[in-house]
């Protein structure tokens, strides 16, 4: 596909996303790390004006000078922005402004895309795509948020495919040895994942399929939540702070556990791969299991090996950089690399990917103590 | 005007107060105490549904019976409701939801108000109709904060009538003795009113007309921010800890003091009465100029001398029951008397009460801290 | 006695307090309102080395310049403090230092104080030592508190006379009519009781004597702490908040409510009065009954016929200037009118009381949520 | 060294640490992350009494009940415990009954260890000896920070040998290749160093020496704290947040920079290692100088070639598991395993780490943000 038509795909593929929504929907931020849709849509045109038309089209207009402040997320180095918690506190710009913001945007894109690009600019370009691909994950992951935290549990027309969880227990085993990972080759990729370089392993086996729901409430059903033994410290006060009790959208109701889909308030379908547990609760389980997370360069030499795509799966691998890894210079020097403390790597990609986005050197991440992304287990020794 | 017309008159007014808002308006909450707009709307039907309708109406069918949950306010005999700090991350049910749930009780209010109603229930309904007016207010000041803390400072269409600010200095005097305070008479009041008593006073004078926007500033440009002694402790670490420098919808912007109306941000008008200033604020005030705010009594007895109804303004008396108060029994006996603790009563009126809303005896109360009334200042010594 | 003999008995009392104390216990501070008893020590004298020495003996050299810093407690005219939260973290000056300070100033106190003094400088050390006579009752309240919040709840050598607590039931009666509170004649009082001035009261009655331990568990007993409608709502917050489920310093242990005492852990004696109330405690207590607190004009004009010393009694009256009250110029002025918000007033006197510092006029005044002082209950109709 | 005189030295150098302390200073807890140095004294004791004396002398006599409460730390397994931030407000067991409580554990001891100890034992008393070491370091930085935090700024008579740092900017170079990390051989360590393993370096250079102070305060000089492409998303909203300028206990005082040591206030001397800065600061100033922090495993491969023992110093390794590691079972097993999670390693020791307590496979381990160790940095490339 050519670069116009992955703008238009992309772009419209955003809007797909939000079509069931009610105005309301777009607006309200039930926790700090979630932001209102009507955010995601605007920010990801914020990141084409800002650092395409402004910085390519000398005669561009600025569609609004105050949506910088607004729609900027973390860079610092393209000026003030609202901090995040403010988010959900914005009634204005409208729905309607946003989506006008979007229709002006994408029409001097479309003038811009017409002539000829430079490469360093078409880079750019496909890492705007890209980012807007993130935050197509994340308008899904806050709208379940938005809608499962209201007491209504209101319904939404927005299928995610589970496939089929094969869960035979199988496992797939490594020899010692020096292996490579790291991504290569001509396609797009994000610079962390960048710089191939050699990793000595030890001997490992990791499961070829996903840990299901059906195994998780047995974890649960044993104790799993009132025994410290199985978790990490800052976990163990995670459970007690928040009274968990299972993963994230689980309700126990009439002695029944139920989960939040997309579909209304459901039984807990036991042959699903189960999702929205934390670093914490993935590690856990897997201490109770008697066995361990993997690592991100052991699920990376596996991953052809393994099914995957269904659920982020939490990795023991802290996200730091690769060696040699340097930031670029400028703006887009803070994508990723002043993320890299405190935070975990997943690995795979989720129901609510969007296709083609991830590939097995693909390096995700979030801090243990999230659960609201689509984020799995699977299991290693 | 008999009942069914005032039910329908007042009703009608709180839609036409949020006529010029955008949907996303209606849900957005940016503190504590201020409520999304379509959460008023619903809390004042839920109001005549639950108190009049089920309790007289025996096959009322309720609209839905989530509504208690997301629209009782702080009535606990009524049952579990929604905390206050959520209300702003309820995108459902959506605004058309709202109107349909008003349409249904206005239909239902209709059919019941037709036929003979008991005189408490008549009582009853005044009340709910009362309470309504109160959230009428609470409407506009919670739509100015809305809109007041959005960076793009959006205009509305809604006219609030400041009249003129008489502003001569000039005083009314009254010799010390025994004067009556508190309702007396046919027409409606509440429960914090009644009971007449007899009070004794000291001589006092007080202002016949409000603090100026002008007189205001003059306190501010001579250092009243930055002089604790004409603070309460407590005002004092209220001005470090927010860094005060003047009343609430104030901005400096390149050296002139610029204010938050809805017509957008304008120049502050010398000759306005001052508004937005909270407790200590008045309190500093008047210690700078020498002179003191008046007790209720005070306030009541000279108060057919005075100007009044542009702004509530902040007596020196806590908010305690008269003597003999007694709650009433079951839900709506927590209308008034369970906030008789920390809360500063006002005295007046301001340009967002409905017309004929207050009275002299009327008794508001807030919390010292509170700005976002329309809050003004009458001096006494 | 003459003030000599005045300022040395005063200042030895402070000493006689803290005798069983060890070093230990005079640094902490576990919560924000209890200062640690090195600093009372302290701060008692820098009141007379900063108001007394340093103003009126032109040779005197400070004992240590940073004690101001350290010692001054809210007298923002007097410089910068450490910031209440932070006593609890200095272990320096140490209490060698703290005692050898108290040396210095009572000899340079003791030399001045044997020459003339002018009649301003005489009413300022009589307020001093009257100061050090309310650090006196929180010498022991905040002991109490300290001594009380360790697991291992030791016992102090510290007797508090409870006398006898007749608990008839019995009422005096009082008829509507103007009478006069406030205080007036020869001796010393604080600015807030002067200004002797009429009141109008209606009827009323109130008990000559406390609420009992007995009648408070009887309370208890029958739900009170589970029953919203008893309470304020900011009351019933805060038995939600902390799990209320009764006064302060009780525990229930296998059963059996326990309290603690200087004394150690002791079974609840049911004919002593109730003490470590709330507000709104006392004021859900009191709606229980039936009945209601009195006005602190009330109990003033009543107090001759009641038995009154052992508890401070939460009155009805929020504490507020009397008519014509003004502040004091200067440091000295900061002494109670800066509090004259969001606080309660309390009359009487304690078991912890020094003999003669509580008059019938006294006004002792608390926030409504603290229980640490000997806070009890009187009713009144 | 035998096992008994093992044992008094290492107990007796807790004492000799704390010699110059006055009563006070062993109270209070000014951070959460501080404990009082009683606490760590009667915590060190509660390790011997708890693992060794109540689990293998089957007469033992505890010494108190309420210690195990007092004085457990996090040990889940072991029973409840005093909350951290509590640990401050706790004047009891006053400092003699702690010194009481370590010369009756001593003396058990001494008996129980000229007894046959069983080869387990033995190493769990060598784990208890290496964990005051710990501790020791521990009273070192919390008696610093107390001090350090006093506005007196207190000195101590506890000389910390900073002996010379040679700041030549010279390198040590490592080819591209598999190198072995991990303990080895006969001697003590933690289960975190054990399995030795191989892993895969690419080139690296690491410099002999560590920062100075002068190369610092080039670094602020140059507006490092001003600068956030220098810093990690996380160490840019620290720098606002705390509003940070350089190191912990540096002040800058009419224009010079100070820094708090046991000699008071002094001059920064331009010559000594940088100390008391975070993960983020050593990241800063990494990436300020274009260089990076080391990882723990070229840390290690290099450590021979390297000086060091001033300062631990920051890695850019999360502390995560070495391959095939199992936590211990029971209470020890949560000595480490637990905290593997949210937190960075650093290699080396510092000027107040025991002597012989640490060596070159040694994995400390602190959250980012710390700075009250004796941090420091070593640059890599």
């Amino acid at each position: 596909m050519n670069l116009i038509d992955q703008y238009k795909t992309v772009r419209a593929h955003s809007l797909k996303i939000c079509e069931g929504l009610k105005t309301e929907d777009y607006v309200v931020q039930p926790m700090e790390d979630v932001s209102p849709p009507k955010w995601h849509l605007g920010h990801t045109t914020w990141f084409f004006e800002t650092f395409i038309l402004m910085a390519n089209v000398s005669d561009y207009q600025v569609f609004s000078t105050d949506y910088n402040f607004v729609f900027n997320s973390y860079y610092e180095a393209a000026g003030a922005r609202v901090i995040r918690t403010d988010r959900g506190n914005l009634s204005r710009p409208s729905l309607d402004q946003v989506y006008e913001y979007r229709k002006y945007v994408d029409e001097a894109m479309a003038i811009f895309l017409a002539g000829k690009i430079p490469s360093a600019v078409n880079d750019l370009i496909v890492l705007g795509l890209n980012h807007e691909q993130q935050h197509q994950e994340l308008l899904i992951t806050d709208i379940k948020f938005i809608l499962g935290h209201n007491p209504l549990f209101p319904t939404l027309n927005l299928a995610l495919d589970e496939g089929e969880l094969l869960n035979s227990g199988e496992f797939v085993s490594f020899p010692e040895g020096i292996y490579e990972i790291g991504h290569t080759g001509e396609g797009f990729c994000f610079d962390n994942e960048l710089l191939r370089h050699k990793v000595y392993l030890n001997d490992f086996k990791i499961q070829k399929h996903l840990v299901s729901q059906g195994e998780y409430l047995e974890f649960m059903n044993e104790g799993g939540y009132e025994k410290f033994e199985f978790w990490h410290a800052e976990g163990w006060d995670w459970v007690k702070r928040n009274q968990a009790k299972g993963p994230l959208y689980w309700h126990q109701v009439d002695g029944e556990w139920m989960q939040y889909t997309f579909a209304g308030l459901q039984k807990v379908k036991m042959d699903q791969a189960v999702s929205h547990v934390n670093f914490y609760e993935a590690s856990a389980f897997a201490a109770w299991k008697g066995m361990r997370l993997p690592t991100e360069a052991e699920w990376e030499i596996a991953s052809d090996q393994l099914d995957w795509g269904l659920r982020w799966e939490w990795t023991n691998s802290a996200y730091l950089p690769y060696p040699g890894f340097c930031k670029a210079p400028g703006a887009i020097g803070e994508y990723n690399g002043k993320f890299m403390v405190n935070q975990m790597v997943l690995r795979g990609g989720s129901v609510a990917t969007p296709k083609g986005h991830s590939r097995k050197t693909y390096r995700n991440f979030f801090h243990a103590k999230h659960q609201w992304q689509f984020m799995g287990i699977r299991l290693a020794e």
